[in-house]
């Protein structure tokens, strides 16, 4: 396939779009973020890498770390992940917390934010220094020693953290943290604020579609693990709009409120797609509207 | 590959299974089957079948009805009823009263039981006679003519069809049913009382393994409608259960409390697994842990 | 106390808020009713009544007949009514169902529309004619014959019942109906279409504030049974405005949507004051205005 | 009356309840009291008490602290709080964080953990010393110097303090706090932890039977306001019971699960009851039933 004219295509077709969200503005230092990028990038298996746009310029991965800190997790070998967080898409946004409650905090899946802050307090846990641990694997995976944290981004979080702190604090009090509960929502703050360009986080992804195995071919993931990993992105991965999304794109895929959404085509390839322009969901429009363009000219939906 | 062989090798991993689940008694029609009952039928886009075990046993189709409805109403041309259902799983099902009244009268999408019958009084509009529309959709897409409704099973749903009518009533009070609240009842209750066998219901299905194609080759659904279709049984067919039904099977299903599990393996072929015997969400034991291990066997998972 | 001296000037304080409500125009019949209505009456204890303004024009009583159909099920001994529904207030509206379904089928109180159906069910049962013998009881009490039901504004009901409809189906799928939910929903459609004035309503409610004797001298309920009435009139009696009300009249009080209030100063007397607009929680504006400025001029709240 | 002959009925009545209850077990501080106590004490509006039982043996107030630092704030001239906590009763206690969410961060009511922590955060911002301004006015208004804080009992609540922490986070979500969440929360747990006997608070709630006014005859709150709290009392004041107990009991009370509970009838006396066992909803059983016989004797429900 001619990887480079089906993103030609694709961005021809979804740039029109880019005005059309809403730039996050929960934090000051995303909200300066320029509405008009777009950038696709696209790693097969083997490891080359195509793109167009904007594909080379870093932004905040926010949300789409919590693929990698479920990974990392995982591949530590460490299944007792499930027993504290769920499997199970989360219906409404204004069910997270009566859920939490209902379900005596057990987040129903690793993607929700309290379902993130169980991961990386486990990370935590198995590494010892959560955002670190991430960090390396991120600039090993994609081969880019340059990526970093986002120091005014992480602390304009945690000014604004609030929300995150109350999740944390109600999920210690059903004694589902191990660790402190500032020193959790720290490393959960840091690893959302880690700065990637499509292009880093194409490759970096690229074990989801080779069946759990790294960049060097060595192996992160059991094979069965890294389908799992796409089934929990597929029915969870876009906050509220998971449904929709397998109904209009049906890859698995993770978004962040930075814009960035990480797609697997597995077996074939890995995609990142970023336009800051967020729909009322809090996914990239601009972004959604290629990757549903790229499965429509590809075939390549898993349905 | 070797259908027949792996079929077999999936029923002797799941049988020993069929005691563990519970019989659904909430009528006392389908109380009476044996829990002992399972079989599991293939068939592949060609239209070949393959079957073990109960494979050619009637059954209650119940809920895997819902996937047949949605289907016919698309087959219509009308998209107009994704304006009065959406597509979003629906998390705990305590919430499914308070969802439809936060939103508006809408079901989260159409494989609850709200949503069904949402479907049922589109298909009712279109066709004049939604549950024959459906008998003889199906009697022909399997070439069994003998497939029926079963009178004693659809009279005991209208029995105990209380919580059924407040979900209608309360969409009616929303101005979402087009139809009378008891005529939608009844065509609903009709055709989740079809009986069929786990080979009928494989090769009903499988325009849904063609993109869309009936079994005489001619054109139901366009592609897009018939992976969408996919897409909406993966994230939402198996009640609450939908998210772990996709980290363990990884294919689109629809179950039913009769014990029948549906699957689609998209370009490859239809299954159908039938085993009385429940878990808490209402999906088959025996169904599931045999759907688990043919992907296991396989490596069909859309993953 | 110069009771007709009292209540002219509390006319004279809510009069100018008559408009600044909104008559109830969820059915035709009761939408046509003048914004511009005002009439107070008090029944003091030994019956002897005062009056202002339109307060012998009768209008729908709505859910003031639900504090009448409690008391007449307790007047038949029968306390196992407090098996079928609970005592305590409801929180905000969006719970109704969801409450319903957290607890099993049990209404939180008998003033919510659910709670009143079991009443009304209840009654049903203990007379054989529920909207009868609560016609039967008012006219007696009031001593006015002329006391009717309002057939234009049953049958709107009937016509704009799905909610009602669906919550008795609901309960009935717990088991908490005796009778058919049609015949329930019609006796309770029949009990809210009744039609008084605020002399009628002040004279019927008399026995609420003599701890259970009716106008004649003989006992209707034991005096613990009208205190309770009372303690529920005030935690459950303004829909979900009752802390509110508490605060500012600090009476006991039954509202409905055809803007009439019935208040109890226990020991004194019974209020009734009527005007159709009503604020966003289904209170009078006027009636509420009133009540309070009698509170003030009297010291007569029961804190 | 005769107070204390009404009093020793009313304990020889319900002390055989003592040991039907659960000691509170939720802090290891609260859970070394003994279940057989048992203590009442009256204080009329003109200051005279009346004890029978463990009356002068101090226990922790908790929630009881409630009332008073509302009125505190009251007390200021300070109306504004009602702009940050609703006046409703809460329903159901899984509601709690939902319904914060679904009313944005505003409590239902000053009783709930929730609506007392922005009543402390006010409390705070007025005074600069929430919890010695509490003290000082308990120890002034009981005439007991010697009443203090617990500090077992404050430190074991900050210990196992996370879900009032995630209240706190969660209100400042939403800018419903002024001070910081850490400070807040210290307040509120010192408040909870002071140390009364039934005879300090009987006599130090002495103003809210009195319209107001001090033991010393000055004016704390206007009669409004003093009236204003003691309806809050009455249907928010005994947590998820608050229906039930204005039926039984039928007076303004506010309840702790130390196991106190302070009563008023108003222009009459204030109560006091303490017994440790709590019922299933945290009220005492003992506490419950002994003010149920107290207005069962004396008449003196407000209803």
């Amino acid at each position: 396939m001619d990887y480079q004219g089906v993103l030609e295509e694709v961005a021809a077709h979804a740039k029109p779009l880019v005005r059309q969200g809403k730039v996050a503005d929960y934090i000051p230092a995303l909200e300066r973020v320029s509405p008009d990028r777009f950038g696709i990038a696209l790693a097969d298996i083997n490891g080359d890498v195509y793109g167009v746009g904007d594909w080379e310029v870093p932004f905040s991965v926010q949300s789409v770390s919590k693929a990698f800190s479920l990974a990392l997790v995982l591949a530590e070998g460490d299944q007792s992940i499930w027993e504290r967080v769920g499997r199970e898409p989360s219906g409404t946004p204004f069910n997270s917390l009566v859920q939490l409650e209902w379900e005596h905090g057990i987040p129903r899946n690793p993607f929700i934010n309290a379902g993130a802050l169980v991961v990386t307090d486990r990370l935590q846990t198995l590494t010892g220094d959560a955002s670190t641990a991430m960090l390396d694997f991120l600039r090993e995976e994609s081969g880019n020693p340059d990526i970093g944290f986002d120091r005014a981004v992480a602390g304009s979080e945690a000014d604004h953290g609030d929300r995150n702190a109350a999740l944390a604090h109600f999920m210690a009090s059903f004694g589902n943290l191990e660790n402190p509960v500032p020193s959790v929502i720290e490393h959960y703050f840091w690893q959302c604020s880690i700065e990637m360009s499509c292009r880093d986080l194409a490759t970096a992804g690229g074990f989801l579609a080779r069946h759990g195995l790294r960049a060097d071919g060595s192996r992160l993931l059991a094979a069965r693990d890294a389908k799992r990993i796409n089934a929990v992105m597929l029915t969870c991965g876009t906050y509220d709009a998971a449904g929709e999304f397998a109904y209009r794109v049906g890859l698995p895929a993770k978004s962040g409120v930075g814009g960035g959404i990480v797609a697997i085509v597995p077996g074939r390839c890995t995609l990142c797609v970023w336009s800051p322009g967020l729909d009322a969901r809090g996914n990239s429009v601009a972004g959604a509207a290629a990757l549903d363009h790229f499965t429509t000219l590809t075939g390549w939906s898993v349905f």
